[in-house]
């Protein structure tokens, strides 16, 4: 017989694991069949945002089945899946600002920052509870400096330089980072013991995680094909 | 009822399971969705690093599940994997030096000695695990001599005709080879009786071999991808 969980019609938590996994396989569906239709200097950009999304359809088949049959957050596998997208969006600035003779250190930078962002946040909010608002503190910190970094440092200079659709597009990734991004210590606020108790208690984490993740993941990943769409038409 | 393992948060082997997996996946996609923006020449060699990690990908799907379903390190998968993925490895080796001329000679002498070296590890390691030391000492002997080959036998004479960006490539997988695969006999010297014992105990096994496992598969093909950029660009 075929597997099918049947699912509360009011489980809207439920409801968004299933829509946000369609529309990450529907998103990476889109990318990888349209890139080809770009210039060579594009395609790895392309590529990379549908290598996220695909990530992220993989993880929602998982999360949404874990979550049907145990009604909990799954948040080891949303770990997982943060653990390679975010780096692989610190790459995605990195590609874009290649054209203005972007480094690998910046790249590098910007993935080890991510990668201790991450980590120091999953033992906060999955191991050592306890000390939640001390591992939060640190994984804010390097969140903190990744902002710096792509709104007012190196990366900034970079883009200014490159100028054009290069600039507008890393002007809008940047507010993705800057706002978008921002869901998550918020959940991991809701999520966890410390002082912000009571200001954020009560939401339902996954479904603003899930409606984040889509925003980021699919969002992030529109700017970098349209980035592509106005500097071909640019050049004919 | 979908049948998803509930995890321990603090399973990192688990964890380095679930990423790994997910890693290979998407390197595979990104392997095999890039190859045809390449030169003929390049294409073959891109399409073997995904199909490595492609293999990869397959066997880390059982490990995982093995080992939430048996909290057991699944040694028969990996040798399983290797003695795929190891003699790949070697045709990289060849597929990039045959702009310089390498003859099949040299793949099929570098596969037979991955293929020693794999079988006698797998003897040492789960058959005649009271032998453990002999076995790995032959299986010692071929890795060496394999190293001795890409270091300064017939395929270093070959790079360094081809030149430019073929030699650094070629060093930058010789470097692998020496540093990155020898992560695998400490991990042998970890889980077998020898006089070794005791040095490399109580390492978590799983978790050197998985991360291993990634830079040597994913950063193989990477720096493969790499060469076909770098080449591609000085060609136009
Ligand atoms: C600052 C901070 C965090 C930041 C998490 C972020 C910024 C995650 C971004 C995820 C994305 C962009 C996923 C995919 O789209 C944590 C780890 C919750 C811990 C608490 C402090
Ligand atoms: C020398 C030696 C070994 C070498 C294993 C190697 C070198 C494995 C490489 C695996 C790779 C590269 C996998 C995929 O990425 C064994 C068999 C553990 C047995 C003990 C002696």
């Amino acid at each position: 017989l075929p597997m099918v969980a049947k699912i509360a019609t009011d489980d809207y938590v439920g409801f968004t694991f299933f829509v946000g996994c369609m529309a990450m396989m529907a998103a990476s569906a889109f990318f990888f069949l349209s890139m080809n239709g770009f210039d060579r200097k594009w395609r790895a950009s392309i590529l990379v945002s549908g290598i996220i999304t695909f990530i992220a359809a993989v993880h929602y088949w998982y999360m949404r089945d874990y979550w049907a049959a145990n009604g909990e957050s799954p948040t080891f596998f949303r770990y997982v899946d943060w653990v390679l997208t975010v780096p692989l969006m610190c790459v995605e600035f990195y590609l874009i600002l290649k054209v203005a003779g972007a480094k690998k250190s910046l790249m590098w930078r910007l993935i080890f920052l991510s990668v201790i962002m991450l980590v120091t946040g999953y033992f906060g909010e999955a191991v050592y509870r306890d000390q939640a608002q001390i591992w939060g503190l640190i994984s804010g910190i390097a969140y903190f400096v990744i902002v710096y970094d792509i709104w007012l440092g190196k990366a900034k200079k970079l883009a200014q330089e490159a100028g054009g659709a290069v600039l507008q597009a890393h002007k809008t990734l940047c507010w993705f980072v800057l706002v978008g991004w921002a869901i998550y210590p918020i959940g991991y606020m809701a999520g966890t013991p410390g002082w912000y108790e009571g200001i954020f208690g009560g939401l339902a984490l996954d479904v603003v995680y899930n409606i984040g993740d889509a925003i980021n993941k699919i969002g992030f990943g529109l700017v970098v094909y349209n980035l592509a769409v106005t500097a071909t038409k640019s050049e004919e």
